[in-house]
């Protein structure tokens, strides 16, 4: 065994430990959400926190600074995308990161985020943004601190946050990307808002029986390939997917008896992050090539099989029988083009978590433009309502009638998450790039989706993107899989076309 | 503060975090049981390895000694049976076994644990001793060396196992009771075999559809006391209760469309576990005031509730019309007292769990004895099964036709459970002392019952046992609580008035 064998497996062995224990919180949070009695919360709390304390010692031991050091002075660690030096980039990566948070700062935050939440949950339900408002001052005090904590490269502290859910990401980057899709986004929205033709949504909340919903969503998410050996679907308030490691990957959902949408596309939706988490190397499980690479590249496995499949005409093709069968009563007269029609309806609306494929990524921008300005100190916490519905009237001319539609909807922003919004509208560009690419490989995707046939898409998926964990970022990872640049354009082409041909643009 | 409160406060500190800690491998486990799909079985053992080995040095850490050298010599802790003495008593007890055996006797264990469980489970299926035997030779060997290393008082090693499962009692004491209750049962056995009368137990096996099932046994589990907002029933293979600290008790049952019993009286038993933890004080979680006094008294709840209250003439008086409504075609035409017979039927049977509560003890005693000796070295593992199956013939009159169905049918000895089987019993006896002086207490219970009234009892438990934890030894809690020193006597008394008039003696 080498020195550098040596290093490494020390190296490793404390980073899976880590991993391992903050897995135990994995498991503590789901049950949490799915399963958990009422007056259960108060242990749970202490259960997570001592967890997280005890994961975030080992995580930030200086035993792993020395090794890390010892390491990187190495010259036989491989060239820079083998998988030993990928893992001992990340670890430094991980490692910086969670050292130079000064330990006040860290417990502060945590605090401060439990706080919060509680506060905003009160507050969005009296709809009184000024009980909000403290916690969002103190919340941007605190992120402005860690951005500077961290540090950041081109004088914009907003990359700092940016950069803990999407590596090397930076605003300027983004504001590239967005610039362009906003101009087209906008045009396109008003052109389907003139357009004379109209889905039937109605069809949507007619009653859709809850255990056939089950049998439809857990039918689909198999037939895509989440592998139920190592992984499950239960309820919850707010649907997630989480990870536990190799072999446990557990989703969750909720059903509404006269809403068809909300189970079956949430279903779609964390499948798709389920089985980028099932891709993952799980013999590197706690290292960066068993990792996800970032939150845009997870959510553009999402997104890539909620809408690119899940509201594509031919997977309907393929499925629309069977949902025919399992609720007779509301689709059993209903012609197939209808029913695509009303899953895809575009308009303008004040929700975020409820908007269509088009108008969502207003959203978005909407929200980065706003907590750019909260972190450059350009915008006072006290303004947000105002700017909000400013932006709401310019994107989609829709008068905010309340914050709790407006500016609270959201438990980003108590939560600390700042810098989280912009993954979720770079996950559907990517998703559109990497869908152009997989039909460059893999030939006619549609008439493969109208035959129930997804394992070539799942395993192009597995192949390109995530058996690679974080070996490339996002950024590059892109490039290396379809040869393009982060781009808006797929996703506008996606957009126009798919939707010039049903409001006949 | 003072000195002895400094001390007190940091020791108090120290064993709540090692009991948190070992409360988040519970979730887990429970976890395990119920929900993991098949492929997380590998990560899950790493993370509950984990678990336990940093709750293990976190209760062994050498300030845990220390802090509790120093309290034993301070004067001012309170009178002997106040909390604060107790909850160091009690983690000066807990301390020195978990420190007195050494590291290589608890790995070694613990893989032979893991690996004895599984030959026992393919040796079970195989009916094949032979294939189990080495692994019991292993494992008798462990816990001889396991008691030599804990130390016993009496010179017999055996009571050093059973103090870890029944603090406090020997082999001796359980003998004094066993002895005259088993000639007492032998003898009740064989006057209800030679009675004429036999219950329709083909009743039982009709057809009982699982939703009905779970609303009347979750229904039954609420109306004794059950707290659902601090607990849930889930299914899993084998039923079992775990509390995972306060506010969050789980139990476990399963459902046979065939079997009315499996599932209801699972839950009854499972429940009554459930109360007694509910019961517990929570403020004291971690510390003895905040623990069950013994594996015996938590049976005698389970037993209670079970057998004393839901095999009770007076509780079907009370849960039999909801029972026909929920089961019109199993029980519409069933007259109440054939049920309550066919429920109380008792015969002679090879398997413990199935068996009725007056063979059952027989089940125990029988284990009991081989055990015993198998620690004391008078018999080889190799001769279990011969011993077995000449008790089996001596108790029930029965042949063993195979190990699978004898020697080989519980988990206990393949997990290292030696000194625990004796617990059943005693819960049995102890529950009868608890049922008389609670009869006492609060008079007519039968009365109670029928009208569906159960929280005197539930009450008087809560009071006179659950919220002492582990201030009073079990043995010294049955004197507190009834006046009398544990005695066959109630017991027996019970079941020879109850059988009585059921068979006609």
């Amino acid at each position: 065994m080498s020195r550098t064998d040596e290093l490494y497996s020390s190296l490793t062995q404390l980073l899976r430990e880590a991993a391992v224990l903050s897995s135990c919180g994995s498991v503590l949070s789901w049950d949490e959400q799915t399963y958990m009695p009422a007056n259960g919360a108060g242990h749970r709390a202490e259960q997570l926190g001592l967890l997280a304390g005890i994961a975030h010692e080992r995580a930030t031991s200086p035993r792993i600074g020395e090794l890390l050091s010892e390491l990187e002075q190495q010259t036989d660690l491989g060239d820079a995308d083998s998988d030993r030096a990928v893992n001992v980039r990340e670890a430094r990566r991980t490692f910086d990161r969670q050292t130079k948070l000064p330990r006040r700062l860290v417990e502060e935050l945590s605090r401060t985020t439990t706080m919060s939440q509680q506060a905003w949950v009160g507050a969005r339900e009296d709809a009184d943004f000024t009980a909000f408002l403290p916690w969002l001052e103190k919340m941007i005090g605190l992120k402005r601190e860690e951005a500077q904590a961290v540090g950041y490269g081109a004088g914009v502290p907003y990359d700092a946050l940016l950069d803990d859910y999407e590596p090397g990401m930076t605003a300027a980057e983004i504001e590239r990307v967005f610039s362009p899709l906003r101009d087209e986004l906008v045009k396109l929205v008003a052109a389907i808002q003139h357009s004379s033709r109209r889905p039937e949504v109605e069809i949507l909340s007619r009653h859709y029986p809850k255990t056939p919903q089950i049998v439809l969503a857990e039918g689909a998410s198999k037939a895509i390939g989440f592998n139920f050996d190592a992984g499950r679907i239960d309820e919850s308030a707010h649907p997630f997917c989480s990870g536990f490691g190799p072999g446990d990957c557990r989703l969750t959902t909720r059903y509404n008896d006269h809403h068809f949408n909300s189970a079956f596309f949430g279903v779609m939706h964390e499948s798709g992050h389920g089985i980028y988490d099932q891709g993952l190397p799980g013999d590197s499980f706690g290292l960066g090539i068993g990792q996800a690479t970032s939150l845009g590249i997870h959510e553009s496995q999402s997104r890539l099989w909620e809408n690119f499949v899940g509201r594509s005409r031919s997977f309907w093709r393929y499925l629309f029988p069977t949902a025919q069968i399992g609720f007779p009563k509301a689709l059993g007269d209903v012609p197939m083009d209808d029913f695509y029609f009303a899953i895809n309806d575009v308009r303008p609306s004040l929700i975020r978590v409820e908007a269509d494929e088009v108008t969502y990524n207003l959203h978005i921008m909407l929200r980065f433009e706003i907590e750019q300005q909260l972190i450059s100190g350009a915008m006072q916490p006290a303004d947000v309502p105002a700017a909000w519905n400013e932006k709401v009237m310019k994107y989609f001319g829709l008068t905010v009638p309340s914050d709790a539609n407006g500016c609270l909807q959201d438990i980003h922003w108590s939560a600390g998450l700042l810098g989280y919004f912009p993954t979720y509208a770079l996950g559907n560009m990517y998703a559109a790039q990497f869908y152009i690419a997989a039909q460059r490989d893999l030939g006619d995707l549609d008439d493969q989706f109208s035959r129930g046939v997804f394992r070539p898409l799942k395993e192009w998926l597995n192949e390109k993107i995530h058996r690679h964990g974080k070996r490339y970022s996002a950024k590059r990872l892109v490039e290396v899989v379809t040869g393009e640049s982060l781009s808006h354009g797929p996703l506008i082409t996606h957009l126009r076309t798919k939707y010039s041909e049903l409001y006949g643009l």
